[in-house]
């Protein structure tokens, strides 16, 4: 396991593993932690410690440097590592109260309900999900938690539309049963599902809360218990829907909640990574359960009895325009049976125009031929703008492409997956695109500065 | 031309036609400006009326509503328009100074080198794109700029590699010549040519500053001045970067200079669109000449003569993955002639790995194939990590997928298109990728948080 580091190090580390607590003295800095592997890329000459704070830092070997073995045996971390190991007989003991606003927990799989392995770094799933919840003891005068129901298990970056036809029966089915529904899901494509249960639960009157977190749930340094709890909060509130809700800071002050179609994931690693695009969060949602509405164009918590409207047309390809792409593509994917493609177009919805790469003919011929293009921002922020330029006029007017308006791409893409689901005639489907069906449109491009 | 709106406002409109100037009083209100056409997918039930700050606004036509033609005749925007078209004589008047420091303007298109049709709200391009710096008398006193270089006029959304190559070339013998380059660029690409010249000016001892424009400079309210006026501060500076030079808020304080490498443009329409990702701008620039460094990571002005090394392999694709993306695309595409490939992968880096739609096999084909597949952060913030999930670890490790680090998608497109210009030989390619050639690099993932 020390092979990846140079001989020096390696050499310094005699009779120390991988794995085994040790400190290194460089100067007067002593750094103490969990001796991790060298990834295959990373610099030779660093040795990488996994603080007890659950992060890694690289420690330059250099100058002079003293490693020993711990004398501390056992970390905070590896203490938690522990409790949590015990988690299967706690869940026994875990009792909420039946007096308390009922809701249903969801988990699909993702980081929330994993643990890390502290020999290799590594993170994979906790056996039984409910084990989560034993080290949320808030979460008993918050709600009512009866199970967990786990339809699969899997990290979200391996999630289809199959998956959320799946989640979204079981949702509607335990909202017209609870209060609400919390959904633990992996973050990585976490918007793309908040948007499919955006789009397939009809008459939603109750909260559906996505919940995730960018450290595995068994660290001291999760961000899964605030985030759980002000999805608890959330999924009792008068908000009726479906919205993903994540540490809005760094810091362990509040959550946002936003809209399942105005939202994604902007950071790779950061705990406040989902950010809300084109409009403010619904909610600012505290631990202590205080709920500060940021945007009042919400729905309101009623009776309606929810419905899973799931029929959707998998054949559909996100792509991206840039210098030098090229539309051949199209036909290709058509001939492999797709029904329909949102392209990420640059600046106000652009494509390249000119020479023998011009996307206009492929477009053109494709919405002559029934299937719909669609247009979205590559900038994310913004919309998309029909008329400024000579381009633009051509592209939209002539080649009848539909602008996505002020829609995020990935939304663009799960709807219009949706939207053929539902009808291939071509004038519908451009009319249901550019109706806003929950939340994904914001007014109309050229009223973009007012409309009084 | 009023066709597309409805009846009832056409028969109000009768005797005034697109283009008028006219007042539509409702209630207490009255709004004055130019009557635009009804796009087709806008409310046939608002007039679009463009005011003299050069939006468009949407009146509704509702409650009791009063249109007359203006009796001003002429607006504060025709009256720039008229001014700018006496643009060729006064550029004959415009006389820099000798004396002062010697900066190259080169001229590649865009909405900086554009001005708007009032009667269809349409853009189109200058005739000469020396009448851009007629409405700025500063600059005089700022540098000395003679006559205006234009290898091409084209809107970015149209260019390509080539074009990038004929512009490296006139930049890098502008830069041997003078103190520094300007380019007036659209903005939908800028970021993609900014990061092309950033690898193809070889031993860069001046500064490169790409600037443009998101409203036309022959309006008010146009941001070009103040950005063509940073800019050339930009421009005599000791900073030897390429960089990007726009507006760093909605206001007309002061703008941003960002790395060539380390931008990307953020959104459809504010002047305020192009954002430094990942690190800090490198600099403040105020229109009165001040610099206040932000970031100190830049190469210093120097007397080295700068190289045009533009080899540049246009055969790589730029795609996304997302779920239910499927990857025989990649395989068409080496059918087709690729050498490369940069897929956008989910959060950390994932691309899906499960049943018969997973990346995996795909990828480890083509590197055994010794094609490159490099994955970038579809996060845009954040970094690639290799290790932290086992999906990870089996597509870095085991299929060899070449991570982009910390690398925008649109930079490590355009980055390995030039290093597979240079060398096809795998394992050279995977060295450079992962070696900071200019600014594109910051650190490494497992020192992510600290390196000590």
């Amino acid at each position: 396991m020390l092979q990846n580091y140079s001989a020096r190090i390696q050499k310094a580390l005699k009779g120390i593993k991988v794995g085994d607590r040790i400190s290194i003295t460089r100067g007067s800095q002593t750094y103490e932690g969990l001796l991790m592997p060298r990834t295959e890329i990373g610099d030779e000459n660093c040795i990488v410690l996994k603080l007890d704070n659950g992060y890694n830092i690289g420690v330059r070997f250099e100058g002079k440097i003293k490693i020993e073995k711990s004398k501390k045996k056992e970390s905070k971390e590896i203490k938690e590592e522990f409790k949590f190991e015990e988690g299967k007989e706690r869940i026994e003991k875990l009792k909420f109260d039946s007096k308390k606003p009922k809701i249903s927990l969801v988990s699909t799989g993702g980081t929330i309900v994993s643990k890390v392995d502290y020999r290799t770094g590594g993170v994979s799933a906790l056996e039984k999900p409910e084990e989560l919840l034993t080290n949320i003891p808030e979460l008993k005068d918050i709600a009512f938690i009866e199970g967990v129901k786990t339809p699969f298990k899997k990290m979200s970056e391996d999630l289809d539309s199959n998956d959320w036809q799946v989640l979204a029966k079981i949702v509607a089915n335990e909202l017209n049963k609870n209060k609400g529904v919390i959904i633990a899901h992996g973050t990585d494509t976490m918007h793309f599902t908040s948007a499919a249960l955006s789009f397939m639960l009809k008459n939603l009157s109750k909260p559906v809360v996505l919940t995730g977190s960018q450290r595995s749930s068994d660290r001291g340094s999760s961000d899964a218990f605030m985030n759980i709890i002000c999805s608890a909060h959330t999924a009792i509130s008068e908000i009726a829907e479906v919205g993903i809700c994540m540490h809005a800071t760094v810091d362990d002050h509040y959550c946002y909640f936003i809209r399942g179609t105005k939202v994604r994931k902007m950071h790779s690693t950061r705990r406040d990574a989902f950010r809300s695009i084109n409009e403010m969060p619904i909610a600012k949602v505290w631990p202590n359960g205080k709920i500060d509405i940021l945007n009042k164009n919400y729905k309101k918590r009623n009776e309606e009895k929810v419905i899973a409207d799931i029929k959707f047309e998998p054949k559909v390809a996100l792509l991206k325009s840039y210098p030098g792409s090229e539309p051949e593509i199209l036909e290709f994917l058509v001939k492999k049976g797709y029904k329909g493609f949102v392209i990420e177009g640059t600046g106000m919805g652009h494509v390249p125009t000119s020479a023998v790469k011009s996307w206009i003919p492929a477009n053109k011929k494709l919405i002559k031929d029934g299937i719909p293009v669609v247009i979205a921002p590559q900038t994310i922020y913004g919309r998309i703008n029909t008329d400024v330029y000579t381009n633009l006029r051509i592209l939209y007017r002539e080649a009848k492409a539909i602008p996505a308006e002020d829609m995020l791409s990935e939304v663009a893409y799960v709807k219009l997956g949706w939207v053929l689901g539902h009808t291939k005639d071509l004038e519908k489907v451009r009319e249901m695109m550019l109706t806003n069906i929950a939340g994904e449109i914001n007014g109309r491009h050229e009223l973009d500065n007012f409309l009084v």
